[in-house]
């Protein structure tokens, strides 16, 4: 599938500010970046620096700032999780899987270790992701103004309520808490409505990380990563040393023609 | 300067438990392995695995376990943190230095910002860190029995008590507040009193790592490196996918001279 | 039912300390003192105090102290809470029933509103208490060890464990939380196993108070109540102004047979 | 002094809901009320009840509702809190001051003793309430924005900004640890620019309760009392059991010739 995701986030500093935007498709298996464009205006001196599969955007701005980005990617067809995958023993994970087993600011797994064991404790493996989140789509309602920035998984699951960044930790700190790596994920997503950047997750069974997404908005097949990392802090399309005036953004993931050389959409 | 360090860990697991150990001193720059001994009783099939400069044990456990950790090791002099240090723009930080400016599960970076500029926004790099260090002495008390295995900065920030630990994530919470790069460093540590995994931190400043100990209970010169992590959730010296019996941990460090062929010691 | 009473409580103050005793029987509608026995050992000078209908001890001590109550107590039949108990509109509650509708420091209520309407909204008045009753039953783990002084049931309702105080605090939250005022009761109660002081709750329905047990360990008609307040803070049976050494404490409820004039028990 | 208060509270209910208005002035010592009208439009049945020496108004209500409320009050003079008033053994204290030694919903109190005697642990009485306060004047910036509605004194202590709710949640947690009963007062406050429903606090000291706003905005001379508590979710001016619309509230005081019969301020 071939999509042509498009994103621009502008806004202002009054004084001069270090600024982090991760807004690149990544350069991560299964989506080929076809082309790509970026745009600042006016000009600020950006550079680029590669995290892991993500690409960050940093420098010091002051003033306007607005950033277009736009990229053709092609996406090969991606498996969803499914109940037979197997967990891994703790001993059989990669290194580098390791510390999505730990707590993190916003999945404070630690506390939920009873929570998992009492509700999900039967199950392992994919039956046991799935089974948390058929639990998250029957317990927590997708609602815009109970959350905020600082929100928790502890405190949404007490809320029942948040949107996709709180589906996120909770889904994330659940699997922890019930031995299974999980982490979070930056996401261009298809059909997500009204389109936004979407956090979403993936989870280590098998052999590899399996993305979902906890909301069940979007399809996982449309879905582009931009980035990962243990929780929401990991992963913002922007982070600012200091105060950023309003933030005015636009994300748009439309769907083309795979052969279609001329893409017109701006 | 030549230290042995050693250390026995012993516990009992009643079911077969995933184990992850991390004892053993860091194949890190300014500390020469000489020679170790790693003594598993009984035999456990245990993995090892290198994280950073970090070494894990790992496997799964049944019964009792005693682990007996010996080695000597040649530390290089080390320069303690200094108030001329420069505080690095985050766009000039190394990409992997970038995520211990984030907030994590015990120390929560993000709330701390109003404080941290408050408190310490007029000063920069090294003299910032000098501060923030001077503060915690005078503010904190070093005392057993206040805080426990979840206890975060935020907190200690408000009981004004703890150990190691607690020095650390919040010595580590206000710098990252503060905008400088901070985390947590499991060690042995000579002259610490009583001898324990002792818990300090180091700060990004000038091109590198400067280790500290904000309790100030042990020497710099006398740190030796395990592992290091976001917080402690990432550098614990035992963690276990279920319960473990008591465990009784013994822990020592010795200078010998460096010429001392016959350590006798055990 | 004619019930004997007795509890123990001795401890001991380094320091000339501020103490304050709540272990008597409650002169409270529906219990009749037949008689009781106070002693202070050895001599403290502590004045009586009523607060509503609880009975607080009070004085300044130091050195050993132990406080031996013995009472015979004629309790009258009590009816439970039923599902056809009509839940009253805020305006029709006594003045006093008020400040128990509102949130306190281990009972936040505002935090559950959601969740109490998202589970229990569809229910009111008596049946609306039994299903809160029943899910505690169903969703807590009656367990020593995993709470303490400073859990509140937003903790609780994460941990899923707890003992009787943190039954009733999730108990009261929930019941709050849904409209219906709710308070913590301090008791002796019979055939509680260990015997112990209980933490107990009771809820405003119809036109009173109707006394409820949450943890389901002790038989509602053996209740013999001490105190009432808004949580745990407001019912301690001791609660001092400094230090206090060990506490040693028993506690017994016999029933005896209401004729019997010759009570041998000590 | 004589003072014209006025207050106007506008907002709609969708549905039936159970409402709660404290705007009344006090029928308290050093309060006198010469004259007073309140205004409900359209008609609701709002019935009035005293708790304490407050005045609620509650009742069921539906559609729009205006209350405009209007009171001549003379104020006796009032003398301010002063360093050598003595602070109370807690046997001396009338039981009805007991409940604000007690850790509430937003002033956990019993999380700051060892602050409270780590800073302010050598000061008594008087003089330990004016350095709290003056800690606080020092310590904490007023300003809207950083607090809401669920906002503790634990979060005001490490945020080190508030509103006047939150200088009041503080200044009684502080007061509390450190063993000085202390409630939050609801009041009408003469030249608090911009007008607004003030919170403030009292503290128990010598044989009586003093006020005093920790904030420093507010004369203390001009203060009225509307209502007490031992924190915000006692006294707020307006408690609905469920979704309210937009709440447009407008305050007036104005300090007016005691002898002037005709006031003409609206």
């Amino acid at each position: 599938m071939r999509l042509l995701v498009q994103s621009h986030v502008a806004s202002h500093f009054d004084a001069p500010t270090e600024l982090m935007l991760m807004v690149e498709v990544a350069d991560a298996p299964g989506q080929t970046i076809v082309s790509e464009t970026l745009t600042v205006t006016p000009h600020h001196d950006l550079a680029a620096t590669r995290i892991d599969d993500g690409r960050l955007l940093r420098g010091l701005v002051e003033g306007d700032i607005e950033v277009a980005y736009r990229a053709l990617v092609d996406l090969a067809p991606r498996t969803e999780v499914h109940a037979d995958l197997a967990q891994r023993d703790w001993s059989d994970l990669p290194a580098d899987v390791l510390p999505y087993l730990m707590p993190s600011r916003f999945c404070p797994s630690d506390k939920f270790l009873r929570y998992a064991a009492r509700q999900f404790g039967t199950l392992s493996g994919g039956a046991k992701v799935l089974a948390i989140i058929d639990w998250l789509r029957s317990n927590v309602d997708y609602l815009h103004g109970v959350s905020d920035a600082e929100t928790t998984a502890e405190r949404t699951f007490v809320d029942r309520a948040g949107v996709c960044r709180d589906f996120t930790h909770l889904g994330i700190t659940l699997c922890r808490a019930g031995g299974i790596p999980a982490r979070a994920v930056a996401a261009y997503a298809l059909a997500l409505d009204p389109p936004d950047f979407h956090a979403i997750m993936e989870v280590w069974l098998g052999d590899g990380w399996w993305l979902l997404d906890p909301t069940g908005l979007a399809p996982v097949r449309g879905l582009v990563r931009i980035a990962h990392g243990r929780d929401a802090a990991d992963i913002a399309f922007m982070t600012s040393s200091g105060p950023a005036g309003p933030v005015v953004m636009t994300v748009s993931v439309i769907e083309v023609g795979s052969q279609s050389g001329g893409i017109t959409a701006n």
